[in-house]
């Protein structure tokens, strides 16, 4: 049943079999004497180091039990996204994060990696299951102790107990101190009072709140003794067994929004709802039964940061997330675009395959190189993600590192599939706007991942600030000589070696074979030198333009600060873009086989020129570019195009997606198939002499 | 019950009422002294020629039956729409394009005007209006003669006969002359015998083939007496009244799309079904009982181009709602930048207004300058419509000008269109992404427009080639006084005439009040020399670049056109931003109002920046710029968006959109009211004495 729905109908999927070696296409026959990759061993090196728990989840995600059907009404598709979650429990699919002893792996790269994976079955459930285990439970682990994980973590894991993450309210999204939720102790019952003072202050956008949820780790303002300690986090039970809602709790259901309608997202209220005071997560901070509050971390604000950083494995999970999402829409792109033809090249013969024309391979090459970049910094992000969490490089430098990773990755990687994905569906036409063929869907379900888990300019704002800090203490009383050593620092070993800003003239530790960029002046460490230091002058410009702050009023200071916002911003990504480049160029050195290496070296190369292009006006007004360096470019870049078009299915078979996952009828042969029949007819037409004349013949007689 | 639902809660829907003279919002207090814009009088100058008609039509929409139900399920939807075309008919909508003679009004210009405005209530009933209308109804009337409009135009317009326009096929889109599907003439019965050889030949994407179409205007090569006359169109009944297929037609359901689910789309198959020869739509070409083939236009070609070119309405319509529907979500996300508060200042005292956030500035006026200038564009191409359609200025240039301006504004519109909603939607959070705030489902339902009706490439591509072809024409026999005249030519008089290639140094019959710009060297008449010679010089080079075709193979030839694709379509861009920017400086010269004309010419000059500065690295490589001037450009657009920023709500008030119009809870006021109440909470608890120390405080004591 499987197989005939969704495995192709002619032999390959493409012109090409992934494992390669089989027949070439005609416009890949005359470039025969070229490298060519080794599918499987790209794969490889994409699936990162994770890669057998993505296979496995990829594995079990082939049950179609598992997939997206597209245009479900609302309500039955969040009952089917529940029914997924129990299956995942099923396959032992939800405990890889947790502890040993409630049944877990402890294992916190594998556990992303694999969720990771579920965005090709449905991103509702990619989602839901971040809800309920990297939210909900995560917030029980993380920023409970061991009282709570005996109490809860059993529960949270097998589903019994469906959970809301209540940080967001309808008032305060990203700017999670001032929420308006409160927790009162009352030494008198020794319970927390939960409230709700204001309609802004209700919690918002939740998910397993609309429906699904029991209970729900509820962020509010601790208060004891008349002081308000900041935000902490409360486990609140919300509905009783036959669900409804308990005293004192109520709600509405968010209703339909942009996609990741299979989460039943809601709001919540509390009026005055009691807990006991056992149910404060206390691990950062704590009240005694007599209401004295005391924590391990003396600084409020470090206190709450600590808190909130507990917490980053969302934004982790969402920039692999978005890349294989953005990999899957390639996919089907670039396979269709290899099979479609439209217009014949003007001399009667064949119309041209889609891919053939220059402007298709403009669209979507370099951004198949982008992708290629993602892949390889997300596990760059995951192996961070994973030496902390898992106590190995927890310390405070690797916990900033991280987040300011994730924060500068995760918008690159999530605006970046909403822009791709379109550009997918715009390049298959007509039938990219059927939901069937994936396109549309993939990108509604992605859109809130640009301003969930933190909006996109919140997070590069946070990373630019980073940037900033970094900046001003390299020179902080620093003399001549350290300045001039600190310029040749760190000019060996791993690229990506942390989040922090980069310097000039930072080595790099492979520069792929470059030979034929040689003759650009546009070589790889060119690349980075140019990448890289444009962070560094907008960040030397940024701080040179805010350096009158320290004499401001805060509100003349906060003015100042607003002035430069943007900038502050677009430095912010273009140190991301740098994360990812370095990322890529990292990922070269692991490769073995030559043709591989020859070829993703030119897709690096396109990375990096595309970057250069999207910010050529910067590179010529500061001087780090001629005009006619800069002209070559996009002329360069034109030519990577041509270098790499017979490599295109190569590269996008390479993600390892298998007929299951793609489920695009445009991509499984169909469209091949199609082509074939009408050239078919037309060929036995003609054969047959029973074709009629075409008028401009016929005037000729 | 409307206003229940959709009026807002608060006594205004913005801090400012439209009308004017209301108090200000804290943000414009302390600028009170400058310009405003007389929001009613901008209203109308919006709304443009056909204004009567375009409130008419927003009138009408304000009854609920009209209005798009959020997350409705397929299948009601498409009911749904059905119904609300039979209102239409009932309301007189749908009559305004066609002949007296049968009911109609003959005003081209309003039909497309109020077709337009149907955007607002749901995008599916505008473009099932325009399949049964502006496609089917259209082909009948301007592609067949007075035997066919008395046959079927009454059951057209009233709607007893709803059908299906059925051109493209799966396996061809843009390139219609491609298409598979033949009418063979069969002398002996005096039948056309319509048939889809193979699958690929199969239309494909129609609205109302799916389920509601009676009948279909159906493309086909024209075969008779053994030759292929080139495309033709037929009328081919389709469904019996029971909605059964007549014997040889069937079909298939598109299924679910990425937006626009009212209408149901299909595919149509044809077994050599056959059809009188009356079916013929012999406008353009006629086959005479004994299967002789006649036309008035002799070549096959220009005949081809006269009969699509009969269509172009589309076009217009759909440049003409992407912009209402676009400024829809910018009065959307505007009002609610204007009242939703996030994040303090640091000084501790109220959040800040999103709107005053730099960043926030930048990503949202410089779209809104677009969308002006978009609505002055569109206003004249629709003009130029509704002169060659009336017949008052029906000739071959006029025609050709109406074709390339169509061809050039469309694509520009529609992506703005999906660019600007989702940054829309970005801008309200997690707000924006719930349908009951409508952004998601105007860029769901807007998606398909940048690829229908012509794929935006295609068409771009199209609007190239005549530049090119101007180009061309301008030297062919000139000698050099002869050039020169012609650069100082067109030198006054009505800017927006036309839709070929602009001059350097034409001149500009309006430049505003430019006394602010003067001083960095960007005035009006500066930008619009930037502009155009951009377009001149692109197409220069690219003239220069092809010149080897006329040498070379048809083959070779087509490799070359193939490397500078990108670079044509990219000319073609910039000349449609230069038509656009010419419409808004035109329009500004029927401003009276001294401050209305001052903030219009703000508006146009961030709109002129906000295009230089995407070109920047072309202005700069190609010398037009110097580095300084270049970067004064960026700096130049911040400051007019901090200029901008007190008048914001103004313009977008100015769109004229009446609650039932927005009906985005967000938009309401509703948010405004939270935030009062919240702040009220806050002063009240402060006033009670009870509010909670905080931890700070506290560590001072």
């Amino acid at each position: 049943m499987t197989d005939a729905a969704v495995r192709p109908t002619t032999p390959a999927t493409s012109t090409r079999t992934p494992a390669g070696g089989a027949p070439t296409a005609a416009h890949t026959a005359e470039e025969a004497h070229e490298p060519r990759i080794d599918v499987a061993a790209v794969t490889d090196l994409l699936l990162g180091t994770w890669a057998d728990t993505r296979r496995t989840a990829r594995e079990m995600i082939k049950d179609p039990a598992f997939w997206r059907i597209e245009g479900q009404p609302m309500p039955d598709h969040r009952e089917r996204v529940l029914s997924q979650l129990q299956l995942l429990v099923d396959n032992d699919g939800s405990r890889r994060a947790f502890p040993e002893e409630y049944g877990g792996l402890n294992d916190n790269g594998a556990n992303l990696a694999g969720f990771m994976e579920l965005v090709l079955a449905d991103p509702s459930l990619q989602i839901k299951s971040g809800v309920q285990w990297g939210l909900f439970g995560s917030a029980i682990y993380q920023l409970g102790t061991t009282q709570h994980h005996e109490a809860w973590l059993r529960d949270v894991i097998d589903l019994t107990l469906p959970g809301a993450f209540a940080m967001t309210e309808t008032g305060h999204g990203s700017d999670v101190a001032a929420i308006g939720t409160t927790a009162t102790y009352d030494p008198d019952t020794e319970e927390f009072v939960i409230h709700t003072p204001f309609r802004g202050a209700w919690k918002d956008y939740l998910g397993n709140a609309a429906l699904h949820g029991k209970a729900a780790t509820v962020f509010a303002h601790l208060i004891t003794g008349g002081v308000d300690y900041g935000v902490h986090c409360f486990f609140v039970p919300l509905r009783d067994d036959e669900g409804n809602f308990l005293p004192g709790v109520g709600g509405e259901d968010d209703g339909v929004k942009g996609g990741l309608n299979g989460i039943d997202n809601g709001r919540l209220h509390f009026d005055h709802v009691r807990v006991p005071r056992f149910n404060l997560l206390n691990r950062y901070g704590d009240v005694a039964a007599d209401g004295t509050y005391s924590s391990d971390i003396a600084s409020p604000g470090r206190r709450f940061f600590t808190m909130l950083g507990a917490l980053v494995q969302g934004r982790v999970s969402l920039d692999g997330a978005a890349t294989t999402g953005t990999a899957l829409a390639e996919y089907i792109a670039i396979t269709y675009a290899n099979q479609r033809r439209q217009f014949d090249s003007g001399s009667g013969t064949d119309e041209v395959v889609l891919l053939d024309y220059g402007k298709h391979q403009r669209r979507l090459l370099p951004r198949l190189a982008q992708t290629y970049a993602q892949f390889f910094a997300n596990d760059e992000l995951l192996r961070t993600f994973d030496g902390v969490f898992s106590g190995r490089t927890d310390t405070p430098t690797e916990r900033e590192n991280l987040e300011t990773l994730a924060a500068a990755l995760k918008p690159l990687s999530t605006w970046n599939a909403l822009e791709t994905i379109q550009e997918c569906r715009e390049a298959c036409g007509g039938a990219g706007f059927l939901a069937e063929n994936r396109l549309v869907g993939l990108r509604q379900d992605l859109d809130v991942y640009v301003t969930f888990e933190g909006d996109n300019n919140v997070l590069l704002q946070l990373v630019g600030k980073r940037l900033l800090a970094d900046y001003a203490k390299q020179f902080k009383g620093a003399d001549a000589a350290k300045l001039a050593r600190f310029a040749v620092s760190e000019t060996a070993g791993k690229l990506f070696h942390g989040a922090g800003l980069r310097q000039f003239g930072q080595a790099v530790t492979d520069l792929g074979s470059t030979a034929r960029s040689v003759e650009l002046g546009l070589r790889a460490d060119q690349q980075h030198e140019l990448l890289a230091d444009r962070v560094q002058r907008m960040i030397g410009d940024l701080a040179a333009a805010l350096r009158p702050s320290s004499k401001l009023s805060q509100d003349d200071a906060a003015l100042l600060f607003n002035a430069h916002q943007a900038e502050l911003i677009e430095a912010a990504r273009a140190h991301g873009e740098l994360l990812q480049w370095e990322a890529f160029t990292d990922g070269l050195e692991k490769i073995t086989d030559d043709g591989t290496r020859q070829v993703l070296t030119w897709l690096r190369d396109l990375f990096g020129m595309y970057l250069i292009e999207k910010h050529l006006a910067w590179y010529l007004i500061n001087g780090r570019l001629s005009t006619q360096r800069a002209a070559s470019v996009s002329r360069y870049i034109d030519r990577l195009c041509v270098r790499l078009r017979p490599h295109a299915q190569d590269l996008v078979d390479a993600f390892g997606f298998e007929p299951e996952h793609v489920r695009a009828p445009i991509a499984s042969g169909a469209e091949l198939a199609r082509q074939d029949e009408a050239r078919a007819h037309y060929a036995a037409l003609a054969d047959s002499g029973e074709a009629p004349a075409t008028e401009k013949s016929l005037k000729k007689k």
